[in-house]
């Protein structure tokens, strides 16, 4: 299952870091590493840090958006050290690897890590469907990318081990690709309806996506979300006529 | 707690790691950093990759000897991803930092880590009460000694906290009467803009129900949502009008 479980890192500035990567994710049986737009790849630094993780690193996907390295994944985590002003789905290290493994037995999933100074950004984050946070020293809290990636696949191994009960079956959420999409219509659809006309559209638009996105809609689901904002329009373009 | 866990690195070869190590143990809260015949320190790696961390490198204690820095503890556990000849009572980083914090709350207690070449000898692991194994790939399962560190000190900081509520304290989910409220609504809003129109509207409404009861909204997202609804049917009725 871990196969399925994608390590992507976003921006990564310093190579040695990737390399360190690479072997915190061998020394925890996880083989997939993507990296969006890094500074420097391939790189000595990276090479000498991977130790004998070289294989993970000739393997490595690079990807020029953070889009196209979740374009197939069911499910994504993003990590975050940071207090955010939007009300994020934040969890543990111990449950998101646990919800990471369980949703591996189905197809790829994504966790994602940002850059050294700074992590993930708000717009990144809003493609994740959970947030996990490494509990720390609120003084000092602010972790290597590298060590948070060897805390978080530590915690992968370990639930990879023990599987906790699946999901039922029949519930197949949406790709990210399908959120995506959705999304894009629910902002044209609120725009239409005029609901956010002289709003702060993109922190409402946020929070409606943190709601969607807890709730993991299946692509029947979006569906019949989708007719019901193509109905809200219908009525608006009639008037129109 | 915390301050009673001595964290003591042998014949550390590369101070870059010791740099990181105090970075890991000032993250997770931990402040006692003792390193015994150290190749060379103080050094500017170290420094370097200690980033905040130098108040930890400046109390550190260097001693010659492991005894000399294990004299006054009470407990002592040495990490090792090494199968012993000797027959070893090995635990799992969980258990081992649960049974450190335990003891530190009585007086000094200590964690062990070797050589980055080697480890620890037997010599060294016959000075420890526990031997800690990190569970890792068994076709690759040395960890750089930082990473190594960083592992267990994240399962100190979480043995030493009361453990937090899973969600942020500040989502309260919506009461079962504002869900019930929300439906009503959500009904006849599909039903004004005509969406519900010649369907099978109650089973349409149960997979909503499901859909947004997974999701459980608090007060707040569930007025966003009626406000859009409200703004869907008054596109409605200014239609009318």
């Amino acid at each position: 299952m871990l196969d399925n479980v994608r390590i992507v890192l976003v921006h990564t500035t310093h190579p040695g870091n990737i390399g360190a990567v690479a072997r915190a994710m061998k020394n925890m049986a996880l083989s997939s590493l993507w990296l969006v737009a890094p500074r420097h790849f391939p790189h000595a630094d990276a090479t000498a840090r991977a130790s004998g993780a070289d294989d993970l690193l000739e393997g490595v996907r690079v990807c020029a958006t953070l889009d196209e390295a979740l374009a197939d994944c069911r499910f994504v985590a993003g990590a975050s050290a940071r207090d955010r002003q939007v009300e994020w789905t934040g969890v543990e290290p111990r449950e998101c690897a646990a919800q990471l493994v369980r949703e591996a037995a189905a197809g790829p999933v994504a966790l994602v890590f940002g850059r050294e100074s700074s992590g993930l950004t708000n717009e990144e984050l809003d493609r994740c469907d959970r947030l996990v946070r490494i509990p720390s020293n609120p003084a000092y809290s602010s972790l290597n990318v590298a060590m948070a990636a060897q805390v978080l696949a530590y915690e992968l191994h370990l639930a990879a081990r023990a599987p906790g009960p699946a999901e039922p079956p029949d519930h197949v959420p949406a790709t990210a690709a399908q959120m995506e999409s959705f999304f894009a219509h629910l902002a044209q659809a609120l725009e239409d309806v005029g609901f956010t006309a002289g709003r702060h559209s993109e922190k409402l638009l946020r929070r409606l996506r943190r709601l969607f996105l807890r709730a993991r809609p299946d692509a029947d689901e979006l569906t019949i979300l989708r007719g019901i904002l193509s109905a809200a329009q219908g009525r608006k373009s009639m008037r129109r006529r």
